[in-house]
């Protein structure tokens, strides 16, 4: 089993949605990178619920206790860790669904995995909830990126079944005045007109007790050429391997991605060419990797997320100690759409990805002695 | 950096398109598994260029050599390794490439990483030759996994910019009939109806100097539910980590994958049900995964092949040592698709992810004793 | 930089000696065995200080909380995860110490390698007390093993200049009236002579404001043969590096160990037997390993504790900011002897790599459901 | 199992004695080494038989065969890969011992382990001779040191029942004329008088049909403070995860070692000092490494070798298919010391471990452009 993965940033998640905690460490920091506790609130807010009239009002204090790792504002070396506590341990509330498991939840092969010990309250370790520390140690992630002047920003491209569409990320270079639109709303697009339409199509399958899905764009700007390595720890491995971990992610793909299925060689090739004494490219269907390394271009990707699986509408499932069909209905209140909320996760995975190929690099600078000497 | 890939079934790759040989290594295979070899040649023989009329019809001797870990014809529970020969070392014909990078190829980011060392011949251990040892290794594990009752197959879903498509593999069950059809012919498609057109296609491609990409779907029958990890070691992540180590792989998704975005909760999800006293679900768009582990459904991915990035065309593309704009033209033959060749490459790691998997859940059966004494 | 280690049991540990909190998580535990806590205390208790009138008497409040992975008493599979605060958040006692390094602690070469960042309080992340997650976590193995037959103990096989020695450990069979006097007393010897002695010698050492070393040899009885992988992930090799985790370790053999150098190969090799009906050996030099893989005989092996370097005379140092000598008396009580605490520890090394290399091996056996049925 | 080891250098070892080749890859290796082959081939001519008065004669063809990751004399960053045929297959010869373990070998466990498929012929995948790939490896990782001024040296510090002792290496500084004195001879020790003494107790042994073991000391000079990590990754566990794999190694030990637990800790702690300019310390018992980190002074460690296990004499065993006592005669000329041998090889493990550290800690140069400017 893992929920540890890592080269030389080697992240652990641990917890369960209703054990007493969740948390995370992260092992392998440099030093010397200023952490700003405020940005790390406030970057976790963004996957918090309860804050936008789409998401669920259930109740979550979402307030990180630093472990270890930081020393006076600053990263010291040792490993990071943090956790956070569960307030609501109502395990017993989940008991009925020890043996009807939900459809397109974990439960049924959690089952014959762990068998009658896995705790199915809340879905357990397999919670949406285990986003949390994944965002608290993408969050020190980002810092850390920022530090060496790259930019990691995501979006929701597409939402719904009608595919409502958001203008995409400029995947030729950073755009201050997107990213400033972007990051002005609570809801994580870069058009408020495509803000509108999303909202009210969650509030319609809220309504209907169903659910919808949506594709998420991530961009990385500032990433310098030559980071990844060749075959399984390439830049798309690193980010694949780490997204996939995200629940309800059913696909992941790079630059043109699944589009690039349909176009000619012609069409697809980036040619090279020189700006301000800088090679770069003239498109971006590589998405800024080729080879699994970094071209220098903007690092593009996106991620599916599938429609929640927890719908209030009674569902068809089976009762698994009696074997005959049973009838289950998802108590609770559920967001209709976990898309919006899983956009701070996906910069959390690239920037977790990102960070560790650079350090595997040797490029992460040394910390610069005068930060200290000037606190 | 990392060729090297596994938790309990670990394989390395090495070598270069002109290096004296390419191989792998293997290490975990159990002992006791009996290894075809005619089977194994067969399986790489689906990858080899120069079969068909579509592809390029340059010489390559693929007859791999076994270096240890199989002892008359059985698995010994030494490391696996194997090499194939590279018959052509003609590293001096890329020269002129040294300094002028192919457009869609690893040729800058490499030089940037690995400085003027690089071996741009053919690609060095960028090239698509290097999934010849992917292959041996896959073709190994294929062959254990059906030991156990795992089949694995992967076809064309779809072909360049028309969206050329064959008749799907069957989501909910092993249909002998199809596996039947897609493999009594050189091209790995179930209808011959799509081989032809498919076909076409790609002769257009090169006849216009060009390329086109496509999407391959692969399935895995007969995967026992409880295998896999959550979180970053679930089934998605292992076999996404080793796909994207694929050459011109830019997607991949599971089950419904990004389509899964477009879909309302009511529909994606896999309502359960009781057939002949198993559990089992009525639709499969989980792709046989949730939460990282398998349900028993079958297993259901595809890969995004981008069109290959050589073709005969010129492009525009930079003097590196120069520092100016420099045209392009890609010498040799190369093939205008490469997505037939890769869908055994699909198979294969498919197959490593599946068995590292299964070894690391303590699943894969001893060998039987009876075996080695009926030999 | 790497506090997370192993292959299918993943343990991470993280925190420092004044940071809020230390703690470890644990991933890979199989789901259903049932975990006393009272048990888990005790076996805290015995590396904890402030219990002989040999130790420190700085008060360390070591009740470790749980976080995630226990479920109604007994593991669910879900990551392990536990805590302990740290109650003396006292930094700045330390101050002084940012530039005079003390001889023999991690301090010089921890600043070269984090800069000023370095939290250097109580030895920040080197500290001896991240033993303590160390051994929460290898409780839980120890019981996880217990739960198989397999029994693992250590004591003070010598200590300090004159090598006052302990009985030796049964090395051809578990002794049950050997492990019944080791387990009698607080200090960790079979022999009460050899505690008294012990004792005597460690109060000599505070006395004389220095602090002695010793050797403990540890035993685990119960292993079946074929546990363990050749080459780099034998028994040795899993024992060894975590071993030389633990602070003051400065020497790992097996077996005969270093005495091996020094017999005949008629001497060292250990003839096979049969005693009812089993294959054996007579003697046992070999420690229970041949080429990395467990032969079903006692596992032996040792490592060497230096003495503490924390003393009270005055020392001879430098001052890195000012680079000229200095004089440095490290303040606060210290133990003169950290071997009697460092013996859980070996055996919490012990019982985690063990238990990786059963649950690697596949021969982890599937949790009882019986067991959960009676509860 | 694992023949794979490393963090950011992958090293895997591959092949069986009676296999037709052994080999390794190393992945990670940095592009712009030069590489001095015949220097490669001296060194493994030091491990190699047949080259002294006290070896086997049997004949091993040890000329590696480079596949992959050298271009034009220097590393090109793609993995490098390497294989050596084996010349004599003579798996037929070694058919009795199928069923009658060899004590002191790994016959016994790894037929459990593996079953009757394990090819026992000269120890399989556990022979002495995977120590050549090792070797080829290691060759390559301390020309990788030697660039950056690193030099590794290893020799017989005790050897036999008697411990007739070597002059120590130097602890304190790199000693010129002691590397010289110990390059000079084919037998590896500084003193002649010792090698004189060494030789004729093999002798002795090899007439009595019987065999001795040793101890070898290593050193590494020119370590940068600040290499290796704290706990599970510190230079003491790296070198010793990896020297452990060498067979016939039962113990491990770092500057005072075992030796330290008879120490005062005001005799085993080095105190600083600053000369000319620089920190160092005034003794070593630490070895060179504090908290899994180096000092900058000379790393010093131990390996214990026990003696080999071939012996002529008869020895007592058992027939594990009939189950009764059983005599065995280990046929063919077997070393009645094999600790010269080992001396490259500790060689060869302190290299690789202190690369991988070096790499992960960022700090090996980039290559020099003007290096293959002018070639």
């Amino acid at each position: 089993m893992s929920s540890t993965i890592g080269n030389v940033l080697k992240l652990s998640i641990f917890g369960e949605s209703h054990s007493p905690a969740i948390g995370c460490s992260l092992d392998g920091l440099p030093a010397g990178i200023p952490i700003d506790m405020d940005a790390l609130q406030a970057f976790l807010e963004r996957r918090a619920p309860g804050r936008s009239k789409t998401a669920t009002e259930r109740n979550e204090a979402d307030k990180p206790e630093i472990l270890s790792g930081i020393h006076e504002g600053v990263t010291d070396g040792a490993p990071f860790a943090a956790i956070i506590r569960n307030a609501n341990a109502r395990s017993k509330d989940y008991e009925g669904l020890r043996s009807v498991p939900r459809p397109g939840h974990a439960d049924y092969p959690a089952r014959i995995k762990f068998g009658n010990w896995h705790d199915v309250a809340g879905g357990g370790h397999f919670s949406g909830r285990l986003t949390a520390p994944l965002c608290i140690a993408g969050g020190i992630a980002l810092q850390a990126l920022a530090s060496l002047g790259i930019t990691v920003a995501a979006h929701i491209a597409s939402l719904g079944p009608d595919g409502i569409a958001d203008e995409g990320l400029d995947e030729l270079a950073l755009d201050e005045s997107q990213l400033a639109r972007l990051r002005v709303r609570a809801f994580p697009t870069i058009s408020s007109d495509a803000e509108e339409r999303m909202t009210q199509a969650i509030l319609d399958a809220r309504a209907s007790k169903d659910s919808i899905g949506g594709i998420i764009e991530c961009a990385a700007y500032g990433v310098p050429a030559g980071i990844g390595d060749p075959m399984f720890d390439g830049l798309e491995n690193r980010i694949a391997r780490l997204a996939f971990g995200i629940p309800a992610v059913k696909g992941v793909d790079f630059g043109a991605g699944f589009a690039a299925a349909y176009l000619k060689g012609s069409e697809n090739n980036d040619p090279y060419r020189i700006i301000d004494g800088a090679i770069s490219t003239e498109s971006n269907n590589a998405g800024g990797i080729l080879g699994g390394i970094s071209t220098g271009m903007p690092l593009i990707w996106q991620m599916a997320v599938k429609p929640t699986p927890s719908i209030a509408a009674p569902q068809k499932s089976v009762d698994m100690d009696a074997m005959q069909v049973a009838e289950l209905v998802v108590r609770g209140r559920h967001d209709p759409c976990i898309v919006p909320r899983a956009v701070p996760v996906a910069e959390a995975v690239c920037a977790l990805a990102l960070l560790d190929a650079l350090l595997e690099d040797g490029r992460f600078p040394q910390p610069d002695p005068q930060v200290i000497a000037d606190r």
